[in-house]
């Protein structure tokens, strides 16, 4: 068995790291995006991910059904990383009762989160298994996922030499987010990458497929991600950032810093070539990007061009001090 | 596959059932204390329950190591109501930041919470596999649990003529609840019973090889649970009230009607007999009492000595009305 538990990085990471110390044997380690169990010649693969109201998502900015689409696209990242193959999932929905102070719940809002989470669950061949319902100050999406993979990719595999790539294009999760904290609307495709983003499926079993060495999904932010697939391989990630690919009109410096993005941060082996790249994407419609190398050392290396440039800190629930 | 949902009574019932109505072909029915998955002549068995602070909890009450372990308890007994033996958990924490109004965060709660749920895991045998942490405006915990069973027992397989039975005595965590709200500090072994409750892992499993036709856990109480075993094997459970076992000084009006005991209630071919209930005792430590016997019809008929009288209302977070 191997373990799994997010990361942010400073106060939250302490926090945890304390946390498993104490648990000692019962708790199995630290360091990939699902936990794995080995059952007969296969890997059942087992995350959770907890959407928390007014942390990762509004509901003056979401539609009921987008935050159940986008709590499990969440959850389902975490097998893509992994790659493995999704087959259900389980849901805890946190409710305000009719007595919550600032306004009154919606009635079908637990039907309409539900519609999303199962829409999510239904476009990657998943079933909703279960799930509880209370009530609670805030409205709160709790998804456990559970896959399968013949062939788990963990954080660790990475070696120098290797390739650095990322599916997709970034920045668009952070350029929606702006705009809807400043009061205005994104573009339909920004906005639909924030609320409906894709959790990368498909591509993350071909990848295992093709012989990814390491894998992560970008929650925390393109620059945070590849630091923890750093530590955990013992590398270090060289990353260009004007190989990054963007989304239009967002900043390279907001794409590696934007979280909850859900592409992923794949390492191949040096043998992997853009033309491999061009197959992949013919495959599974989902571009395939080199912006980097693996190397001796430890941490990240951002350069813009040639020039050394600070990496950007991820997105963290408890910041330190 | 077979799928699980709590089902409250009233309001929150309903809810869950436009729920899955919504979810069509994605959700896949209701009704077991776990979703089932069939893994080559085994079964996958997976529940997930979520435990809110001033819900399920409170901080004045329950030290956080006790909070950790009632949550993660929780969730293991619906693994013992299935007859399963866990193998791992996963974890979702909401803790308030330490900009939270109420009070200051306490430093080291997550640790200590884990250390509950840890233990409460090691007690049985599973591992922790992995979490989430979240910033929160209350204490949560969410706990998700896996395990396996060869011989799964359902609440659908009670059939008229079958026994009624319960494990060891209820009521004690009314009787520890009702205390602490008064403000009294109720006496040790009511207090254990609300604080460190232990689910009938091996209980279960011995129950499911002894041929039990349905099981459920009490956690919304007796005669609640009881109706749900009732409705789902389509017979009416007969329960006489003076032969259910109960705490010292506790009322049996009020042992009926108190939730998460986490006991079992289990039905039993007609050819158990009190003999085999003791033999039961012997290998578990666990008592076995009947309670009563199933018959056509429907729904839940108590009795007192023969006096027919109305079953308590089940908790329900989502009042009707």
């Amino acid at each position: 068995m191997s373990a799994n538990l997010r990361l942010g990085s400073g106060g939250e990471f302490d926090q945890l790291r304390r946390i498993f110390a104490r648990l000692g044997r019962t708790g199995r380690g630290l360091g990939d995006d699902c936990a794995l169990v080995r059952v007969g010649r296969t890997w059942l693969a087992v995350s959770i991910d907890l959407s928390l109201e007014d942390v990762h998502f509004r509901t003056a900015w979401l539609s009921f059904a987008d935050i159940g689409w986008r709590s499990a696209a969440a959850a389902l990242s975490d097998l893509a990383a992994e790659g493995a193959e999704p087959f259900g999932l389980l849901v805890s929905l946190g409710m305000p009762g009719n007595g919550r102070g600032r306004v009154k719940r919606k009635a079908g809002a637990a039907v309409e989160i539900m519609a999303g989470v199962g829409a999510a669950a239904r476009s990657v061949g998943a079933y909703v298994l279960g799930g509880d319902l209370v009530r609670s100050d805030r409205y709160l999406v709790d998804v456990c996922v559970l896959g399968w993979t013949v062939r788990p990719v963990r954080r660790d595999g990475a070696r120098p030499g290797d390739g650095v790539w990322v599916t997709g294009a970034l920045g668009g999760a952070q350029a929606a987010l702006q705009a809807l904290a400043a009061g205005r609307r994104p573009p339909p495709a920004l906005f639909r990458r924030f609320a409906r983003p894709v959790p990368r499926i498909a591509a993350g079993r071909r990848l295992a497929a093709l012989g990814a060495r390491a894998m992560i999904d970008v929650s925390d932010g393109l620059a945070a991600d590849a630091a923890h697939l750093a530590a955990a391989s013992g590398i270090r990630v060289e990353i260009a950032l004007e190989q990054v690919p963007c989304f239009r009109s967002v900043h390279r410096h907001v794409a590696v810093a934007s979280g909850e993005e859900f592409e992923l941060l794949v390492v191949l082996p040096p043998g992997f070539t853009d033309r491999d790249a061009r197959s992949f994407r013919v495959a599974t419609r989902v571009p395939l990007t080199r912006i980097g190398c693996c190397v001796r050392g430890s941490g990240v290396r951002l350069t813009d061009h040639g020039q050394a440039i600070a990496p950007p800190k991820g997105f963290d629930h408890f910041p330190a001090g």
